[in-house]
């Protein structure tokens, strides 16, 4: 690789979407990372200065991509990931919608193909270390409660990441952990992880103010994709 | 009255609990009280040094009270209330267990003989001023949630307060507020209101991390209550 | 006034910056207001769909605005707000770098024509109830102490607010309250006032998690300007 | 051992103190100590039931303790340690006002006997878990500050948590970590560490509400000694 020349090509589907479009502007400032193609439903509604595909096949052939970020939607990420895999591009997955059986499908054909991916239901690194912590310290306290608080838009209650904490928590414990769902306008996305003990509490607490939250997680995943060769489900597996 | 002489003399019923022997130290290190006598179920726990009763009715002959300060519970807190009324005590009662209609008796007695009273079903000042902090915000905000923590042993969800709080800014915005209760060890009791608006929240939290806290409302009270001419229900009348 | 008719009149100076564009937005959703006109440096980057202006005397003369919303910055904000006031013309004040002796001579003008105006530091109305609250609380505490956190990209500290929210404390009390001044990547701007008293602590917190914060003040303050008739410094004259 | 027999053997050091009395209920409480005796200064503020001494040679010879849990103060701690070594008793040391060249004296002794011994700062497993925590998300997050709050009769400032915090932060990332020190009435011990990201905060909050709060590490300290062979400085070194 000549000097100075960016190394790893991404293909960004779903780059005129709101994730879309910060991903763009943080991958492009990044000197690791190559646009090598937008993929968007509506060819208008591309960011400027990028090669635009609609269809993923040409996006696939042309563009040459070392790396396919989906950020698309349930409609279409399946669909994308097993396209990447069959051409041999990395999948790196911000999209929701798949299910278990899909992840297991691509974690066999990324198998039988060394090559690498990541599909992580988060890429907020403090929303990770939150978890990981709330895990470790599940083990020195009698008992945890989870608020949860959100943007009164969410629909879900509780959320993923709750479900998720509350569940990692049980493994250790073996007991089962009570959610309470704040939503109020003015609120973005914040969980705080309680645990009490004799005389005293510990609270891990996350604070997610912004989308540019998750573009440290995605530069991450878009560079660590490389040395993999296998398909990681969930960020963590890449931070420790 | 003597210069330097203590002069509201006060009868502490239930000297012998836990709050009644914080409050009998609370009292005799304020020159404004003289300590009139301890009403105790049990002799031999009374608080060193207090002239001990353990009827009512000598209590309040012999010791000639200004201040009855009932400190019991559910069991004796009506009975003694009606009692001091009867003979032209003033009541202050920190007790619960009585009903809307005995206070309602209580108001009615205490107005016709002209007699000052106050009924507080929390008396940290803290406590008091977020629920009317929060009842003033709650006009300016769309919507608002409670979030009430306790330690793990205290029985009822939601807790009076925060039930209390609800109420007042239902009165003021005809919406219900969701409370969310965390019961933990490690935890004493306190108290978040947070309001969501356009691209901002405001929170109001109330931390009670010790039985001291009610202390300074009970002297308020115990000294106010000579300068009223009617009983009054919760503290709040007192302080603006 | 026909039925329907959007009744006031507002030039927005300052309409290409950041929260002047969030200010066009704001004021053009809510039927009260016409937007008159926008004054801006370069009409090249003004909003879509407007009057645009980049000489303030034709702006006003051509306009005809009721309200004079004054978004800009230090360089310009003193001349046109004593540019408005003597067409007659409500100036609103949202820009800063006006000094004391500005205000004074706005409000002196103001009173002898009978025209409403209002010049505020801060439009969001959870920091304006946050100050309130405090001011209130501290008289019933013996000390407090703020923590505020923003952005690290923020220049100054202790704030605006929080030095505004320590000297009405001071008023109160007559005592000094610690500023404590915090600046992270990821926060943006958020305050919060501790009172602490025997045995409890009381915690005010204002979280300004978007410029969007700002927009209800300013509907407001553009709503109230015209039943005004001399120039308020601070929203909170409007709100209590 | 005969089943049913208490196993560890406890002398407990400056039993008559606010802590010392709390340590001796808390071990008497778990079935896998033997209080073998309190030494005191003054025999007639003991606590009841135990087997008394005010001479330190006295106690171990007589008493013939496994374990020298020492909760005395800066005037007595070295000597008792340097003592409880020299007769094979293994020391877990509470007490404060001893400096590094005596742990050092303690862990060569130690070594040279094959005797467990444990020294501790801080004993709350929750101060201990905050500090890890905070070490591990350091390496994660361009910044971080401390805000740590206590009553206003904490002498010190900042608190030894918080530096220790900030010290092995900055073993991490090479950067000095900001700390704010909050002194009300009202408060106990508490201390949050913010890390800021790009649009996120990580927080890891601390908050000590009693003695009691050291209770449980005071235990695994005097039960994790019997298993050692050398002096270790830090809980953390029994929790993982």
């Amino acid at each position: 690789m000549t000097l100075g020349e960016r190394s790893i090509r991404v293909l960004v589907a779903g780059a005129a979407g709101r994730m879309g479009r910060e991903a763009v502007a943080a991958l492009a400032e990044d000197g690791r990372f190559h646009i090598a193609g937008a993929l968007v439903r509506d060819p208008g509604r591309a960011p400027d200065g990028l090669r635009v595909f609609t269809d993923p096949v040409h996006a696939v052939e042309e563009a040459r991509p070392d790396v396919w970020l989906d950020l698309t939607d349930a409609e279409s990420v399946v669909r994308h990931v097993d396209l990447a895999i069959s051409f041999g591009v990395r999948p790196v997955v911000g999209a929701t919608g798949y299910g278990a059986e899909d992840v297991a499908r691509w974690q066999k054909a990324c198998e039988e193909r060394g090559l690498g991916g990541v599909v992580a239901p988060n890429f907020a690194l403090g929303a990770l270390l939150m978890i990981r912590f709330a895990q470790e310290a599940a083990r020195f306290y009698a008992a945890a409660e989870i608020v949860e608080l959100h943007h009164d838009g969410k629909k879900d209650a509780p959320s993923g990441t709750a479900r998720r904490t509350a569940l990692l928590i049980r493994d250790v414990t073996g007991r089962d952990v009570p959610i309470h769902s704040v939503r109020l306008p003015g609120l973005v996305a914040h969980q705080e992880v309680i645990f009490g003990g004799t005389g005293e509490t510990l609270t891990i607490r996350h604070d997610s103010l912004s989308r540019a939250s998750f573009m440290p997680g995605i530069r991450l995943a878009c560079a660590k994709v490389m040395e993999l060769s296998t398909l990681v489900y969930g960020l963590e597996h890449l931070l420790w």
